[in-house]
């Protein structure tokens, strides 16, 4: 049997590739994504076509209850989950503060921070039993400083990092690993800088610093390090690292 | 008109405090916490004996609407709040993952990172229309790294860290200034570490690192700090500073 | 007899407005600076017309024993020095790799982090002895993050946070209060912005960002935060905190 | 021809297995170290046993011109450097302040500053008409907190951190790929913490924390991470990463 890589939040950028990594070295990747069932399935036929196994949900994270069932029941029909990629962002473009609402504000919340509480308060338990585990968080710049009109992104990843921090701190003896993946510039994904920026927009951006140029950072290639960090030995664990395309300043350039 | 300094979370420690130095200092004081209506009242009746002026409110922070109906009262019918002291904690102790409920790290959310949200929505567009401002925000270490059983405290901590960060951003050159105080120490107040150690663990700490051994940090001086970066010329703003005790290590060397 | 603020770094900017600062608040002001006698000396005249007192020095900080000679001798003849201020800059301005020498490198790391060892080296014995003093280091943004250009000045004052945070761990138990002081932003300083970009381009930015629109930094205004957080209760210390005018993004924002 | 990865500072710990890494990877491993003749002719003996190819050079770093003729001696006779790795510590153990003499201050910046100012200045120019290079630098805690007792070690490796922000910051759109990766933990190395501790207390601690206990981080599967790091795509690249034993809290937790 697989073991199994649990994506939440797998669209065609770093879920989706990333879940496609997992699943060309050994594991059953277990899909999960809000929307877009024919996207969802695209994927799965594209993992089976190359020789690996997976499955897809639509997951609405935000619900009730939604994380925590389904990972009961991955657990109980799959197989146990040995690595958790937490992919959800919270990205909702820059507003200055009169024009991010309380619900805009608290959706961040419950994306970003709530949402891997929940996921860590579903599968931390069943991984301290079996004393192994992985957890993958993607996060973002706005997890180390507030910008102009972040105000809901950049609470909802402040929190989650200082909550990937908790984790490690509890359960890294454990044998859980935790890491914090600190995204720091474009992802060439589009769904959701493709969402944010529009079509016409985003295929200007990607002509201008896509592909051959490597200005945005390509999913496929991002991949290779989650999938990396996610087999290091655990006498040499890393808990965070950034990523960035080598065109682009780092945050703290900028 | 004496200027408006708004204390949310005015108990005996930090708050109460701060709020005796601004009315010390010519303001106003308005005192808003949850509970301990004979508190309130003995701190507003201290400050008038002082010669300063104040007045209480008991004021639930989580109730939708509370913060924003209290900001409007006040503006409306004392004054223009030129200060507001964001004092509300959301320490509940070190619990592990399994013993930290959903509603617990809600509650810490709300209280460290969305009230500051609402209070910041609620106070900013009249500050920006004045020009002026102050926010100043009591944090805590766990804005800064997450340790074992601080799950709920870290998440919110950092939220509101990077919440300040953001509103930072956008408000200093309106004339905002917004401040993170870093508290990395235990403060002599009975009303947090008190509560939460117990009167006889408080009053045993007091004995060992209170009074002439300067182990617990003293509210009534941290409130000289707070006052001081209040009133800082605006060519040379503080946006974050830390403040612990001199017997204490700071918290990267522990 | 007045106790003592040596300030090493005494120019017509930062140095020279806290060594006043100082002076008026009841210290005789030790003040050292690298040259300019008639500059000097004009200072001292200010403080002695203001009713406070001071002495001047030309010191080279990077000739060997010339601080620590300076200490023993103001220690000797004038008093005990209460108050260090460490104010040394190292800024050459953007010089890309291949335009900084080994000189340049090794003359930043003389200025911004030796000196400063030298300088605790000789004062920290007799503060530890007497069971208090205060050590204010001026240090700048590129201690907390490299910019292109700034291979020489980062790295020394890199060094110099650090050196920082060594001190407070061992001597802040002893009752030495180390500070850095990390000022974010163009000081409206001519011995020092003046002299980099020239006397034009100096007052062009005066012009535009100086007197009224506050967005130089004003070293008079700078001094009265040296001044409060040297006076803190040592309840209630100050390690780090920021310098920055209103108008100025903070560094991780640009 | 293959390509060459330059160590310095290639002794049994994370030096020379990263050594054998990229060796095993398919480079050519150029190892330099200050002393012991044998173990670094045994080291290219392993390689060479393995199907590798290495040469071995005593080079000692502090002295003039020593790092700067041996990477052009390099280029001119074996190859162009691909990968330096920057290996050389500068921990002396912890010693307050009244123990640190001046010139163990200055060893610390020798050797973990400025000498990596001095290969840098060496590489990069060779790197940038390649339009493409990779510097790894092995760093420690050290150059993110300052601890009692670390005035030397801290001050050099702040300063080194900041170094690496300054050369990524000028050279990463060049295509020169710098990563400073931050080691918080004990490495099972002889040549270092061997040599800190003294075999007894070394053996000791190797039997508590080493082997199966993971305790000890194990350089040949630290090195794993150097490989992967320095193969990342350019639009994925990570600049700062940590590494620790599962065992072990992180440096922010103690």
């Amino acid at each position: 049997m697989k073991p199994v890589c649990l994506v939440i939040g797998a669209g065609a950028g770093i879920g989706g590739n990333v879940g496609k990594r997992f699943a060309a070295g050994g594991y059953h990747a277990v899909l999960c994504r809000r929307s877009d069932e024919e996207g969802l399935q695209q994927l799965v036929a594209e993992i089976e076509a190359a020789g690996g196994s997976a499955t897809g949900y639509l997951l609405n994270a935000v619900e009730q209850g939604s994380i925590e069932e389904r990972v009961a029941a991955v657990e109980e029909e799959i197989g146990p989950v040995e690595v958790v990629i937490y992919n959800l962002g919270a990205q909702i473009g820059d507003r200055p503060l009169a024009d991010t609402s309380y619900k805009a504000f608290e959706m961040g919340w419950q994306l970003a921070t709530f949402g891997l509480f929940r996921t860590a308060s579903a599968v931390c338990p069943k991984m301290e039993e079996r004393g192994k585990g992985v957890i993958l968080v993607t996060s973002a710049t706005a997890a180390v400083r507030g910008n102009a009109g972040q105000h809901s992104h950049a609470a909802a990843m402040g929190g989650r990092r200082m909550l990937c921090q908790t984790l490690n701190a509890q359960f890294s003896r454990k044998g859980i690993h935790v890491v914090h993946v600190l995204i720091d510039g474009m992802v060439d994904a589009p769904d959701t800088l493709g969402k944010m920026l529009g079509p016409e927009l985003f295929q200007d951006l990607r002509k201008q610093r896509g592909g051959e140029q490597d200005g945005l950072m390509l999913p496929e290639q991002m991949a290779e390090t989650y999938f990396h960090v996610a087999h290091q030995h655990r006498s040499a664990w890393t808990h965070e690292l950034d990523l960035r395309a080598f065109s682009d300043l780092a945050w703290w350039n900028h």
